[in-house]
């Protein structure tokens, strides 16, 4: 009974959240692992990452919100063609990482518009997501410091919605319908990575060492949005002058090193969604 | 190109369209229906028709939009246990028609609350199911006179919703997350048939004989609506002696006798949806 | 047994829905009538019968949705101006007709915008005027043909609201927390008049022989609507000579002499609230 | 007194709404007329009228509520593309008929959505264009029997919101900061002229002959959408045989021919936009 | 006149906010508290000080804006079933702090679906219960950096809601029908206590000895929440020695203790609601 | 290609944003500057800077969300009074500063209500005015730190929708009808001048010396706003007496001397929009 207890108190009260995962991320295995994100390439924060954990016989899965049928400023290309142009690209940085391509979901959303959809909808959707993946851990943009300020719109209502329909995934009593007609059984995530955090709220650095150039070759497969395919696309190879151009810019970019290694920046999280954003 | 051109006018206006089918609705064949309704009894409108549909080898499929969790006098049934009862008893129903349960698909909203709804979300629902199973013929509550005046709000939801939706699934451009990440294709529904019209605007008569007794041995499956279990619900079997009373009550409501034979009447439209409710 | 089923049938079917009520209008008592408009006016349709009501010892309540702050053409009255003077009108007319004032209930929506309101909110709170006064007879707006076509967007939204909430106010699953928290209980209205129907579509005629010169008293009391103050209001009193001349055109406007008596018209329904509108 | 009195009961009460022109719709000189439809097209309804008032010394304005950046069934065709090439459609239209293009507004709305904007602000935008123009004779949709039932979505809801925005344009107090603080003034629009009306409910026909071919010449510049162009767009100009096949099959299709001369009919309605509906 | 103005600055800038409270807590008396929170045990944060307040002749009101239907794990409670509870949880812990019954409103919202209502409607219930309570102090969620991250979505909601009512609350002209149709009237709320804020920004900790048992006792009641009963509820008493290890959790959990004292900590703050937040 | 690349880098990632402008402020000439408010007074946080870069040969445009028709706490005042009063002194301001009238925009919604307002629709507003006016300089409510706790509804909501309006107006494929149909450009905001800002994120003193005295001017215009017009308002002039004591305040209040000068700070930033809120 005590033990109970002391259970329920820790689940219901954030105060000894744990600020660091009590297994080293290097050494999960057997983990079921959902990414939710606004654009086909928001799993850039977390490739390298997501690719060993896929090596180390993790689940894998990837839930993006809009097809980014937007991002574009080249004139010549068309909201359907852009949609197709990311969907090939993020099945081919997938691939690089070899990460399964049936593991990767879109939700259909017109990027840019994520604000303006109706909330509850897409919070059900999410929690679908939560309540048939039943991740142990969710990767998230964080709903933190790094979106109190202004914040490319889509990114926020990514963090937040993610937040909320982590919460709401846990009550069997709402969202009755997947329940009842659909199933699915309520789901608490007990474990989160959130991504593109203020700088000061990381407290878990992933050494993705090993990992590295597998991210810099997924990551030049986004060539819409990283290369000069962002105001000219020609398709989805780039020359090889323009793609080691690239790759050196991104390992400039992405590579946050550390102790002379390359490192992902997380702020982690244990205990009940209510809490995430302590 | 005359022809084309003539087809073009066929589609592009009404004047052309049937009111009667081409092909008398009891020799369909090889074909895919699919009905739209709001609540877990609606298909009981066409149950007759359906089962014959389907025995006549035709791919019979069932959305429902909510899950009926509202529906009951019963003042110790709450919406989870409504829920679950109404589903068994849809299945228990579509059981005895023969139709497939696989075949039936519920969107899992509350019920007596579809009015509420984002309707560009439940539309977009709706596209999609029409897309995925390619009806040839759509099953809808008629959003004609039959709505005209107020009506039972979710059916009239329900009418208003898949007609808007038949109208948007065969357009590539709109829901284009659909078709660019979901791999969909536009469709055009072709065939209309139109339950719960105003009596002067039925046209189309279906003769169910050989399928009466099987519709009213699957109506009494909806124990929770059609009998004492709308007050007192004490289970999914009717005592024999309700059972049978509740047969003889349907087989005087539903049976619309006509030439001394058991029918099923519809309004029926063939053409663009953009024209359905002329 | 067999009694309650063919009561559960009576009240599922509309087919014995009553075209007239059982008893004459006339000669109701001990009934609660709640009358729902959108206007501080609206209850003119039906001032004559409400009154006989009223005097014949039934308890009359009229809910009005918003406070008539935006129907004027006279440029020096302001919404707050409107408001009150408006209030003060409907009063004074219900004085007139011997109704008690705090028998008037006022939800405060601005005038013009009900058709902008949150749908779900607006019927909640008719859901919960329902479930408080228990009516037994609901006079509305007639959300059938009347509305079918364009219509005022106010009366519109008013005739289609009290509908739905009619129907919702029956489920004790709908707007739950009425139940839960405040203590009120599921109500089904069992016969409704609603007024403003399309000519056609009237069924019952009440006699307000004896009411008349009183119902065009009150109606006198509007007279920042029905009289020279639409577009210049002077105050609650028209002058003798116009007050005299309203009279006479409402005399004209109003009564519809049938069989040389005044009458009121309206489209009566009993049944269940789902068949409202056929 | 008594005039104004009449004036004012003729405005309050519908029963003098007048069921045809005053004056034929051939003799109209010196009137403001606007069209408010959903589609660059929909003023096909109307063309010969309008052509023919132009002509006759009224001023003609057109606003279309979306760019009608869907309706192509041509798989190359972009949402950018359509909006581009339907612009120059009816800007040839216009051009056809003589109608001066500055007269020509598109609210720029996407094509099949209007069902899912806010209805508020479609209202509030179409306030501003009536209380900017002034116009003497509003053409709509007719939200009458042909919205009754379901219609295509965008035509359903141009037609309601046309209504709603010619009534809050009289109200001083409605969208008040159009008022004061873009100096407009509030508007009655007195005559409606409704199109696509029921057949049954059309009361006005006007003779279009002399304008009946310059009708036909810009109902093909609508290429992609009465043409081959609908399905294979090849640019804004037909092969003459095409040409003229489109224009055969358009000269049986619009012309309503009574007593041998070709008809366009409304609904025409006169008096306060309360009643439109009636 | 320069203490009229000296005022008015005072009033529209913040500078002069006071960030303690100029009478200490513990002697407030003869002034009206409200407490506005999401659900029917938000009150924990501060039942020490509103028990003591209300002993020390203040009258408290507490309005929660759910009914905290769904925050249950036990499969066996369904969501009547769970409001019911909680409503006499509320009222036994309310009871215990001798706070009198009739001052605990309940807006019967659902729990957890906070996010997803009408905003305006909610902040206009929230204005009505401040015009008629006429708080001196109004307690609410901190809607300052304890919100900034995300954060258990009803007590978000909650946050803003309360604050943006606070604002509302002062102005005449919003939701001027609460004004003109119920005869309340403009309330500014000119001291806050903010709970459940970020560590750092408490600025104002009550001394709550003497009342830190009592607080125990009542939040026992909340059996649905901190016991055993948040995953099998048997009914509102706890065993004795479950209620004891309860009490001994709470004791260690809500005991903030400073200088050996119990406390509870506030953002106090004191100025126009437009600058509550900074 | 390397030159276009990095540029591309630069523009996609946030790490060179520029946290100072490169040439001083007062330096500036030949810039559009474009102004977004919540109230025809909030031009007063950067009133000083505004006047000064118009007579430096910059085009200065202010747009206001709201007519400020809500903002009083003088009874006798309407909505539509105030309006008039705050366009008066708005105008009376600018006229002060030498910013051409015409470069004053007001987009005419209610005070206190910008929240309840459909975003998507004001932001496309928003984003027609950055496509007309193409402002190489946005001045805004900061949404950062500023607006991070709650603040005055229609502040946080201008400081959001602003941000999110200046992401969307870059995209072509965004608010298309814009570009389709009225022939605007998708236009990059490159500088931004964040006023209202927490005061540790201040990072740009603009010295309004010799401007000081035409804002304080300017500022006594708001007679209804920062004068005892704010209860009791008698006209566009104040007695000499009060404007003195007026000037008075406002010299004490609004200038932040630092190193002995009158001073407007403002949070710079230069950048994509995506990270204005970094």
């Amino acid at each position: 009974m005590r033990n109970t207890l002391i259970t329920l108190m820790l689940v219901a009260v954030p105060m000894f959240a744990l600020a660091q995962p009590e297994q080293a991320v290097d050494q999960w295995t057997g983990k079921t692992i959902l990414l939710i994100g606004a654009h086909p390439d928001d799993d850039s924060y977390a490739m390298g990452t997501l690719g060993m954990l896929n090596a180390n016989g993790n689940d894998v899965y990837i839930v993006i919100l809009t097809t980014g049928n937007v991002g574009t400023q080249d004139p010549d290309l068309g909201m359907m063609d852009l949609a197709r142009i990311r969907r090939q690209e993020e099945q081919a940085a997938l691939a690089t990482m070899g990460i399964p391509l049936d593991h990767y979901i879109n939700l259909g959303y017109d990027d840019g518009m994520l604000e303006y959809e109706d909330k509850k909808e897409v919070v059900a959707k999410l929690v679908r997501m939560i309540r048939k993946i039943k991740p142990d851990v969710l990767f998230s943009f964080d709903p933190g410091k790094g979106s109190q300020r202004w914040h490319k719109a889509d990114h926020r209502a990514s963090a937040y919605l993610s937040a909320d329909a982590a919460r709401a995934a846990m009550w069997p009593l709402m969202f009755q319908g997947q329940i009842t007609v659909e199933g699915l059984e309520a789901h608490t995530v007990p474990e989160y990575m959130l991504y593109d955090s203020a700088e000061e709220d990381i407290n878990t650095w992933v050494d993705i060492t090993g990992w590295e150039e597998r991210k810099v070759e997924a990551l030049t497969k986004y060539v819409s949005q990283f290369s000069s395919g962002w105001y000219d696309y020609k398709g989805p190879e780039l020359s090889p002058e323009e793609k080691e151009e690239v790759k050196n810019m991104l390992r400039q970019w992405i590579h946050k090193q550390r102790d002379g290694r390359p490192m992902e920046g997380f702020r982690y999280y244990a205990g009940l969604p209510d809490d995430i954003g302590r």
